[in-house]
Order: structure tokens, then C-alpha cells, then sequence
């Protein structure tokens, strides 16, 4: 009974954030081509993209959620993997092609850390004050942890450490190498997560799944996918050419926009739906997204972006700053250690909100 | 009946213990008195008020004891959480007076590595000695692995690594943000622990704890606590004046005086009573008692140093040194991988001694 | 019936893996012997003397393996902890006395990442392949976990970071008292292994390990040892001398060479038995022979090394370089991350792989 009603709460909260998504998507493309026409103020311009990027990216998750249920979970889980990040890689394209570098380096940074303390501290911390003890299933949590580790720790710290005493050719030959290692080892990871090891570790939640029914048939969601990425790329591409000016304006670094700016705007989508699971306490998921958003991050959408750069004007090294690399190796220590228990409470989730926060000030002072 | 007998041995020791520091503060006081106005040499004012210092605290924290046992669980522990570290505190803020910058940050860093280190370590091996397997709450090792973790690593390398490209001005407000948040969190998490959770996670301590009865009456005790406050203040002052001219003598740096000597007087009596924890079995409190005490002294004291420190001549930023910064974050994994398994034994003690004077030679050699 | 009809299969493999090795050694030895004095080039003497030494490394350890079992576990156990990496030290010890320090440090870094990443790596994958789930006891992983983060992280970072800011006297004291602390460590870990607690985690192995024979007499197993210490020591040289012509040859750093050959050929014979031992599901057995060899190198083999190098023209102190310390750091965390769990698969080994073959590009590179 209680359950019915939570249920029908959150349903109305989603429909109401799913009108004001539509309404700001019909206002914000035309705005911005207006705008873009017209040129307005950057400040303007990066307010209005902004917000129009985070609500048409809520139509590419809800196309391909629909899209996901109807292939089955085979092919869904490869959807979701594959254009679960689609938003960020878009922006990122078109700042690697304005070549910004440091905005792109920073931005996954950002996602990293949002992902893992932002989201996943106000998962714990929303999710906390409605129920006393949230469990999670620690053989997941685990699992997660030693992808995290490499992703991340091992991936990202090597290119740093040993570029420190190699020329440019040589960074880049080896940050190519890891790039096409770890786009095997994500793939190679679907493959084991959706074909030789499906159901092994997680038998409650597929029950759970086959009731789910799409929203959209597979015309409609193809169609809003399409129509949603050819809007997205247009809009990014406007909102990459602020970044300079606010940068100016507001006194940002091109690290801070990176990180906390961009991060968010790029990641908003999955962000809301992550909360919106702690607080119906189905917290396997919440985690889920969040942990596996930040997977998809560090293994799948920085090493094409290296790849995708070798296209472009200037190349893009695996090689962060760092404060960036410190900020994602403590982030993934803390996060570890926090949800390695497989329980949160609200406290937990404070710890990784004060994480964020102490970073984000670090970042804005840098 | 053997536990009986157990009981009995430790209360002679403890009452012991008791009457040998009693004489020390009876013989300490007058004795520091005299030789401050007497200009004594400061190597032997520097035994006498160690010595004393000892002494008192070991009064404090009898007192401290009898009026958490008389207030009840909720203000018993505020008063443990504030009264814990104040020995350390009035050291440092004398410290900070003199300007001794390098000594406050090496004194905290000590009391990070003695707790953990130390503490742990020699509980682990004297209480590993008697009793094969000793046991302790996984739950607490892994909740306090959390928060160690966000205290030492997130906490204390975010502000070293920023501020390496940062001027002092930016150092010093990353320092304030981050202590205030870091007091803050303190603050949450005895709430978390005093009230929304509290006894969630600890049954069976709280049933023991009723049976307890206060060494003192209420009055007795807030006397003993405001004289041993005053006495331990004016001994720390005298110390603290003979740190310099004790260093060149034996040729000991800043440093090593502040991790070795400073952090070993200043928890003397907490590890004292963890020690006799560990050899009763009780695991449980002795670990709470070492890694609570170095949660209070990251997450209480040190912000509190910082925002103290700007009202006196000289701000402290929260900057360790490189070496110090790599002695703490490694203790902290030494210690979360030893403690996770929520079991001891003489050896997991022996590896964390072995750490302690491993990290002891390298500050001495410095 | 099923493990009857592996185990014939594995004592096939085994057999003729034997009979190779035999050959190789009959036909290794005359001709290093005729190569030294016929001037041969060092190409060819390197890849004789490379076979040679493993092809008798694995008599060595079928001597050993002998002895342990006449003996007893506890004997057993020594002479295990002893000769385990007897290879490894002849070969550390005469490229100490060519002066190649850095090839020694390399190659005890390159054994600890080939140990917990290689080894590890293809015991999980290979095993994973055949099992879908494949377990071993947690309360190793953890307990190895523990010593794992104070021989490597602790005992190698300390210098590392402390050095920074000393002479070279003061860096060689300190990595001599590191040196004594640990052997100290290890004599206690196996009187605590053997003596002490033998038997207290692990009852179920001790059950099968009573049913082996000796392959060898007492008499036969003593002497092959004698006789192959005598010829690994003497290939060993021969081996040592050809390194920095044909690291010129191949364009190979001297890191390259210790990282990657020496230890590959140093630990060939145990890394084969760990893989034999994770196809037969002996999952518990292979992780062990790939941490324990871990830790004895760290532990054991490197402090033995600085103190050996005393003797020598030029002191050894354990000071790695910054790569091969961040690479030896991030194997240890991604190896615990992946082995806390007790479980492992064939994703998991590919995780540990990839770390190996990141690393291994990252120092050809350098």
C-alpha cells in the first residue's frame, strides 16, 4: 500500500519535470538560433544552452529507456552503455573541435566527480533522511570498485606519472595505447555483464524488470533519439563558444568551467533520475547509475574522445593536471571505502556532498 | 569467574597507574613553577612539564569519564568528542602563540600516525599476545574507514596539492572553507551518532555501558576538570618554550619534535586506557578509542587550529609537508586494510608498529 | 570421476612441460658454457641463458617442492619462503655486482607487477575461462591485503618521498633500517605463519595437502638443488653481462629491460604453476603462490638486496624511481580492489591484464 503510494508520488513528480523539459525544449532551440542569429550576450547565450541542452537530453534518456525495454536487455544494455553518455561526448566533440583541450580534460574530470561524490552523495543523503538504512548489494559495490580502480587510479595516473619524463610523441603514442586498451576491456565488460555473466549476480532485479512497459513505441523513440542528438549537437556547439567570454566575465578558470560547469550541465539528465531512485529506496540502481555513469566516463567516453581528437585540429593526450588527477583518485578512494559496506544513511552521503564541495572551492580558487 | 579475575588485575593496575600520576602532578606543578622562575635548563623543563602533562591529562580524562557516565550517552559523548583531544589543543594553541607553525601541523600529523599506528598496533599485538583471535565490529571499521579516508586523504591532500599553484592568500581561504565544512561535518556526525542513529549499529556496547558507575560526583569531577585544565595550560606553556632550544640540543628538527615528542604527550593518557582495553578484549573500545580519537583530531582539532590561528600573528594554513602528508595517507591504507576484516591478531599489530617506527626514522633522519 | 579425468590431463601437461625443461637444461648449460668462451654476441647468449635459467629455475622448484613435503609443514613452509625466489636474488645479486643497480630495482619492481597483475591476471582469466565463478578464501585476500599496503605502499613509498629532502648517507640509513625492520617482519610473518597461528584460517587445505609424495628422495632433491643453484648462478652472470648490449641493440631502457625481462625470466617456473594451479579450480593455491611471491620479493628478497649491496662496490638504497613506485602502488590497490571479494572471473583477470600491458608500454616508452 505504501509502496502504491510512493509510487504514485514519484510518478507525478517525473510527469511534472517531463512538461517543463518539453516546455523548455520548445523555448530554448528556437532561442538559441535566435539568439545565435541576433548575437546576444555570451552570458545570455550560455544560460539559455544550458538549460536547453539539460532538457533535451532528458528526451535522449527517456528515448532510449524505451528503446532499451523494447530490444530486450541485451540490446538495451548496449543502448543505454552506448548513448548514456551521448550529451557529454557531443559537448566534448565540439570543444575538442573549438580546441579547447584543458575544457574537455576538465569536463570528464567533473563528470567523474559529480558522478561519484554529487550524485552519489545526494543519493545517500536524500535517500538517508526518508529511511534510516539503505542496503545496496555489496557484490555489485565490489565489483564496481575494482573497475573504478583501473579506470580510473591505474588508467589515468600512469599516462600522468610516466609522461612527466617523455616527449610529446610519446605521450600520445601512450595515451592511444591505453585508449584502445580500455575501449576493449569496456566492451569486453558488456560483453561479460550482458552475455556470459547476465543474471549470475543479480537475480531480484530482473524480476522487477520485465514488468516495465516503454513509454514511447520504436518509431517515436528512434525518431525523438535522432531528432534529440541533431538538436543537442547544435545547441553544444553554441554553448562551447561562451565558454571564453563567461570564463572572462565571472572570473572562471577553464578548469572550473570544466569541472563544475560543464559536468553538470552535461550530466543532469542521469543525475535526477539517480535521486529520484535513492528516494523510492531502490538504491541498487541510484548506485548503479552513478557508478556505472563514471565507468562510462573513464572507459568509454575519454579514451574515444582521444581517438576522435587525432581527427581534429590539436591532439589530445590522456593527460590530466594534477589537482584534476588528485581530486578523481581521492574521489574514487573515498567513494570505495564509503559504499563498500553495502549500506548508506544520510550521514554517509554528507561526507561525499562535503567532498564535492571542498573540490569545487579548490577548483574555483585554482 | 576468569573474567572475574581479569577484572580484578586491571582495576590494581589501573589503581596503581592512578596513585604513580597523582604523585607526578602532586611533585609536576610546584616543580614546573620553580623552575620557570628559576630559568632551570630546558632540557630538564622539558621532562618535568612532559611528564606532567601526562599526569594531568590522565585526571581529565577521569573526569570527563564520571560526567559522561552521570550526563548520559547523548552529552557523554559531546563531552568525550570536546574534552578528548583538549590536551593537544591547549599544546597547540600555546604553539601557535610562540608561532611554531611547523610544530602545530607536525604535532597533528604525530597524533594521526600514534593513533593509528601506535595505538592500533600495540593493542593489536599486547591484546594479540594473550588472546589468539580477537574480534571487533566490522560495521565500525568500515563506517570509520569512510570517514578517515574524507578526513586524512580528501581533507588534507586536496589543500597540499592546490596550493601548490596557488598564492597564500587562496591557500589560506581554502583552508578556512575547508575547516569550516570539515567542523560542520563533525558536528553532523555526532548527531548521526548521538541522535538519529544512535544505537542503530551498536547494540550490545550500550547494554555493558549501563552497568557503569562515575568514579566521582558530578561536582567533584567539573572541579577536577577546570583545575587540571588550568594546570595542564600553564605546564603546556612552559613546554612548549623549551621545544627550540631541547631541538638543537639533541639535534632533533621542528618536525620530528612535533610528530614524536609533542604527539606522544599529548595522547599519553588516551593510549594508556585503549591499551587496557585491548588487553581485556575488549577490541571493540580500543579500536574506537584510537581511531576515534584521530577522526577528532582531523576532522575537530585541526580546523579548529585553523580558524584559531587567525587570530594570532601568524594564520596557519592546513598545508602539511609532502613527507608528513604521505606518512598520514599511507597510515590511513595501512590501517583500513588491516582493520577490515574486523579481526586482530599480535601480528597485524606487529605490521603497524613496524610502520610507526619505519615513518619514526625517516621524520628523525629528516 | 570429472576431477580424476583433470587431474590426468594437468599430470600429462605437467610431465611434459618436465621433459622440455630437462632438454633445455642438457642442451643450456654446455652451450652458455661454449657461447662465454667462444665470445658469442649477445643476442644469441641472451636468449640461451634466459631459457637456461628458466628451465632450471623449474628443477628448483620441484627440489624445494620435495623437500617441503619430507620435512613437514613447518620446515616445509621455510624452505618454501627461502628458495621460492632463490633465481631471482642470484640474478639481483650478480647484475649488483656488474653495478646495475637500476636493472636490480626494476626487476624487483617488475616481479611484484608481473606477480599481482600478470600472474594474477591469466590465473583469473585462464581459470574463468573454464569456471564461471571461481572462489578463494576471503580472509586470505584480506589478511594478504594487509601486507601487501605496509611492504609495498608503506616500506617502498617512505623512502621514495623521504629522500626527496636528504643526502645520500642519510637516504642509505634509512633504507637500511627499512631493510632490518622487514626481514625482522617477515621472520615474524612465517613463526606466525608456522608456528604460532598454522592451521588457525586454513583448515580445509591442510587436509589435502597430507595425501602428496615427494617426487624426489631426501638425498636426490638436496643434491638437484645444490647442482641447479650452482648452474643458475653461473648462467646468471653470463646473462647479467649481455643486458647492456642488447638493450642498446633493441632500443630497450635499462627499467625496460628489469621490468619486463629479468622479471619474466626470474619467476617463469612459478608463474606456470600458479596458472596450472587456477585451471584446476585450486584457486585458493594460485593466489597465494602469486601474492606470497609478492611479498617475499618485497619483503624478503629487497631488504636482503640493500643489505647485500653493503659488500658491494656500490650500495643499493631503496629508492625507486617515480614510475616504477606509482606503477607497484596502483597494482597493489587495483589487486586488492579485484581480490577482496573472494571471487573471481575471467572479466576480472582481463582487468589485471590490462593494468600489466598499460604498464609494460608506459616503461618501453619511458
Amino acid at each position: 500500500m505504501v509502496k502504491g503510494k510512493h509510487s504514485y508520488f514519484f510518478k507525478e513528480v517525473v510527469l511534472i519535470l517531463n512538461r517543463i523539459f518539453t516546455l523548455m525544449v520548445i523555448l530554448g532551440v528556437p532561442l538559441t538560433i535566435i539568439g545565435s542569429l541576433m548575437h546576444w550576450s555570451s552570458i545570455v547565450m550560455f544560460i539559455i544552452c544550458s538549460l536547453t541542452v539539460i532538457a533535451i537530453s532528458s528526451f535522449m534518456g527517456r528515448a532510449t529507456e524505451s528503446l532499451a525495454i523494447i530490444s530486450g536487455p541485451r540490446i538495451g544494455g548496449l543502448l543505454n552503455a552506448t548513448f548514456g553518455n551521448a550529451v557529454e561526448l557531443i559537448i566534448s566533440i565540439f570543444a575538442l573541435k573549438a580546441g579547447l583541450i584543458g575544457v574537455v580534460l576538465a569536463s570528464l574530470t567533473g563528470s567523474v566527480l559529480g558522478n561519484l561524490l554529487l550524485v552519489c552523495g545526494l543519493s545517500f543523503f536524500l535517500g538517508g533522511i526518508k529511511f534510516k538504512r539503505q542496503k545496496f548489494s555489496i557484490y555489485d559495490a565490489r565489483h564496481n570498485s575494482g573497475l573504478l580502480v583501473f579506470a580510473v587510479i591505474v588508467a589515468f595516473v600512469i599516462p600522468e606519472i610516466f609522461s612527466m619524463s617523455m616527449n610529446e610523441t610519446k605521450t600520445l603514442q601512450l595515451s592511444i595505447g591505453i585508449s584502445v586498451i580500455m575501449i576493449i576491456l569496456y566492451l569486453a565488460g558488456l560483453f561479460f555483464k550482458l552475455v556470459t555473466h547476465r543474471g549470475v549476480y543479480m537475480q531480484e532485479e530482473n524480476v522487477e524488470t520485465e514488468h516495465e512497459e516503454p513509454e514511447w513505441s520504436k518509431r517515436k523513440a528512434v525518431t525523438i533519439l535522432l531528432l534529440a542528438t541533431l538538436a543537442v549537437a547544435y545547441v553544444s556547439e553554441n554553448l562551447v563558444h561562451t565558454f571564453e567570454s563567461v570564463g572572462e566575465q565571472f572570473g572562471w578558470s577553464e578548469l572550473f568551467i570544466g569541472v563544475i560547469i560543464v559536468a553538470i550541465v552535461g550530466n543532469a539528465a542521469e543525475h535526477s533520475s539517480a535521486l529520484l531512485m535513492a528516494m523510492k529506496n531502490k538504491m541498487d540502481v541510484a548506485v548503479e547509475i552513478a557508478i556505472g555513469s563514471t565507468l562510462q566516463i573513464a572507459m568509454f567516453v575519454a579514451p574515444v574522445l582521444v581517438i576522435v581528437s587525432l581527427f581534429m585540429p590539436t591532439a589530445m593526450p590522456l593527460v590530466f593536471t594534477v589537482p584534476e588527477l588528485v581530486a578523481m583518485t581521492t574521489a574514487v578512494l573515498l567513494t570505495i571505502s564509503v559504499s563498500n559496506d553495502g549500506e548508506s544513511n544520510w550521514f554517509e552521503g554528507l561526507i561525499l556532498i562535503a567532498a564535492y564541495i571542498i573540490m569545487g572551492i579548490g577548483f574555483y580558487l585554482l
